[in-house]
């Protein structure tokens, strides 16, 4: 190790390598704020320099994690002693936008929040948008397939990339970086580096799609009666704004009575309980469609499948009933301790999926509270579950053995958008059959047979 | 080879294995009217016997050609005598489509036209769209990520598929047919299987994602003035119809005269001779939205972004427009002997890219006619050339330097969505960088070792 680091110095610089207290002084992630165990962490700042330091770990036999903004969730970054952290941050660079193509390409380190303040600048949209906006990085988005609240409308992560460039494990560099919507020239290779979470390759650059800016945005708050109602309201708002819909946030009674609860900052819109609660929001491109959007839940109204209604009347309004959505501060800080969720199923299952949730935790947890929410057009759902006693290994394993081990019989995913990491691999064959996990093994071997790449991450 | 023949007639009945006449009567594909050569041609009717079938093979070490619709125009399904042809016309199985999640399901020989019908039936739309829709087959489309006319909205087959199930070349199955947006647990497998033209593993079956089915389109012919005003004009109607636009087709003034010249069924829209003619549809989910689109014809009118514009009033007029541009059986009639080409690049590099063409051409043939069109929206060009003289393989060889160098140097692609088959492998290179062929080979060695898929399709 100390040869390698000796090395890495010599190529880097020794201020791009950080040992003892520089690596210390930096925590494992934003969700562990323990002192960073990495052997050392370095800082390349370009391909070249992140290509000439895999090839040394690579001779040396010394595995590499990855580390981008740090705000993924899922143990995907930890670092041991005799690992190398190898952060992106320094690989900030940004080409100029290509506003005729609509495309942009830019560095691994650059934040998420850059890219749609440039695609803004000129008239674009870029459409993946999550909390962690302000640190997280397109390189680790890249990496993880993130999702967020526009996937509905847009796709993940996966669907915004046209060009990636990243390093193999030998050091060797591809990339294919040709802002083209369209490019049948064999395999696809860049869609083996989104979301295997840095195990077999790190992204460098990517070349991301943009869209059209919307002239403005139209909320609602709506009061939902049963279940069934949710995915007739979100098929018929589909049918009458089109491709505009972009988000469809599904909040069960006791997320939103939680989030307005006692001391909060937040007031629900509507004053009538409901069980179910949505927040719907579409982009318009002309004035005349924010008319369609209130006529669209019009119609809603009067099919019954809304019980009530609050439009946004402004920004500020707009604002405050994200707010409640997306006040995951005071969701953890109120349900703590807590184990966390973020599952898949088709929308047919949701239901008695979740009934068979609270049943069977009420049964070993009489003071079980379960909070449910989500991207519900999606799939996906959220799922905060306290069980009233502290939350260590044994109750945690029960409780993850109680969330995921129906999914496997109603094709679902234990992981809708943030990934297996480390925290999830038990539970991979929940949602992987046998033959794909020796594929994706084989994979693995195929493009890092020595296991330097994030070893340990997703599989062992 | 004859006891693999005797194997494959136990396994699948003596009826599914066509062998001597039967193979002869069938056609190489519908642009290649010559006898099929594959030593025999087998008829599963299941995964299970695609599984079983490609087990045979494998282990008698045979090769197998798979073989769709056969619509695909690089010469990617050519079986030679010692080769098996694996046809999926028997894989028609179509499960019931769930329209709460927006998913169908079906098996690889289910011809795309099916599945509009079945998608409209409910509401529901599916969003590749191409010439050959009656022929065509899902599998086939999934092998080799078509595109069409809708991509500009909607993305490329790709984008389109949640779910694949596939027969590796050993015969393992491997299948993730869920149907879910949002699934990030571990390798994306089924990326591996997706525009690699049956040379990584044999697409069975497959889970369409659907999109919400329009009210009506809006469809115009309009004529601009110079190259600049077509993107400019684009990303104006982007602005204006958000995610509405569909499509946004650009005939040069050559291919649109030829399309209407002589003895021709077709009529240009506008009397007036423009340089570019681009035929734009939208689709509308209100009444209201179709005075949106000729609203934003108005302001590109204003903003002198096109000349003259013609609205289609009824169905029969758009059906009318689409025909001129669709109808590539009177062009390829009045220009054989034609080479043709499928090729991408930046938009901002078309205009230059289109001039050299032309005088490169002119200047090795003075005759040289040039017809240009495409899916401008995404970079996408359909290039015909005719030279006077025969289209003897010196020529032809010429032609193709001619138009597929100078894309190498402007981020371009020499196959924007029909593949690289056996046609196009002694371009790949002007596309894919060294170390991008080194790894599509080191994956293909790893999925199918003894090389039995496909063979000598994408590359050597």
């Amino acid at each position: 190790m100390n040869d390698l680091i000796h090395a890495l110095q010599d190529l880097l610089g020794a201020h791009q390598v950080l040992t003892g207290d520089d690596v210390r002084q930096r925590a494992v992630s934003w969700f562990d704020h323990s002192p960073n165990q990495a052997g050392a962490i370095i800082r390349p700042a370009s391909t070249e320099e992140v290509a000439q330091a895999l090839s040394l770990c690579h001779e040396a036999g010394i595995s590499i994690v990855p580390m981008g903004g740090l705000t993924g969730v899922v143990d995907g970054v930890r670092a041991t002693p005799n690992q190398i952290g190898l952060s992106l941050e320094r690989l900030t660079g940004i080409e100029p936008i290509d506003v005729d193509s609509r495309t942009l390409t830019v560095e691994a380190g650059v934040p998420l929040q850059k890219v749609h303040e440039i695609a803004e600048e000129h008239g674009l949209h870029f459409p993946v948008d999550l909390g962690a906006r302000g640190s997280c990085t397109i390189g680790g988005m890249a990496s993880t397939n993130a999702g967020g609240n526009e996937v509905l409308r847009y796709g993940m992560m996966r669907e915004q990339i046209l060009g990636l460039e990243a390093v193999l494990a030998d050091g060797r560099v591809v990339s294919n970086l040709r802002p083209l919507m369209k490019n049948n020239t064999g395999y696809d290779l860049k869609q083996l580096f989104i979301g295997s979470e840095g195990t077999l390759g790190i992204v460098t650059r990517v070349t991301l799609k943009l869209r059209p800016l919307h002239h403005s945005l139209s909320t609602a708050w709506v009061a939902v009666d049963e279940f069934a109602n949710l995915s007739r309201l979100l098929r018929q708002l589909e049918r009458q704004l089109g491709g505009r819909l972009s988000a469809f946030e599904v909040m069960w009674r006791d997320h939103a009575e939680l989030m307005a609860g006692d001391d909060s900052p937040h007031t629900l819109p509507l004053e009538d309980k409901a069980p179910y609660y949505v927040l719907i929001q579409a982009a318009n491109y002309h004035e005349s469609e924010s008319a369609t959007f209130e006529a669209a839940l019009e119609t809603a109204f009067e099919q019954n499948l809304i019980t009530d209604a609050a439009v946004a009347s402004s920004q500020a309004q707009q604002a405050k009933m994200w707010a409640i959505r997306d006040d995951i501060e005071r969701l953890t800080k109120k349900l703590a301790p807590y184990a966390a969720f973020d599952i898949s199923l088709p929308i047919k299952h949701m239901e008695p999926y979740v009934d068979t949730l609270k049943s069977e935790l009420t049964a070993q947890w009489p003071a079980a509270k379960l909070i449910v929410f989500g991207h519900l057009g999606d799939g996906n759902l959220h799922i905060f579950i306290n069980v009233g006693d502290a939350m260590d290994d044994s109750n945690r394993h029960a409780i993850e053995s109680i969330v995921y081990s129906p999914l496997q019989h109603v094709s679902g995913s234990i992981s809708a958008e943030h990934g297996i990491g480390l925290e999830k691999k038990a539970y991979l064959a929940l949602s992987r059959s046998e033959t794909e996990i020796a594929l994706m093994w084989q994979l693995k071997q195929a493009l890092d047979p020595m296991g330097v790449l994030n070893p340990g991450v997703i599989f062992d």
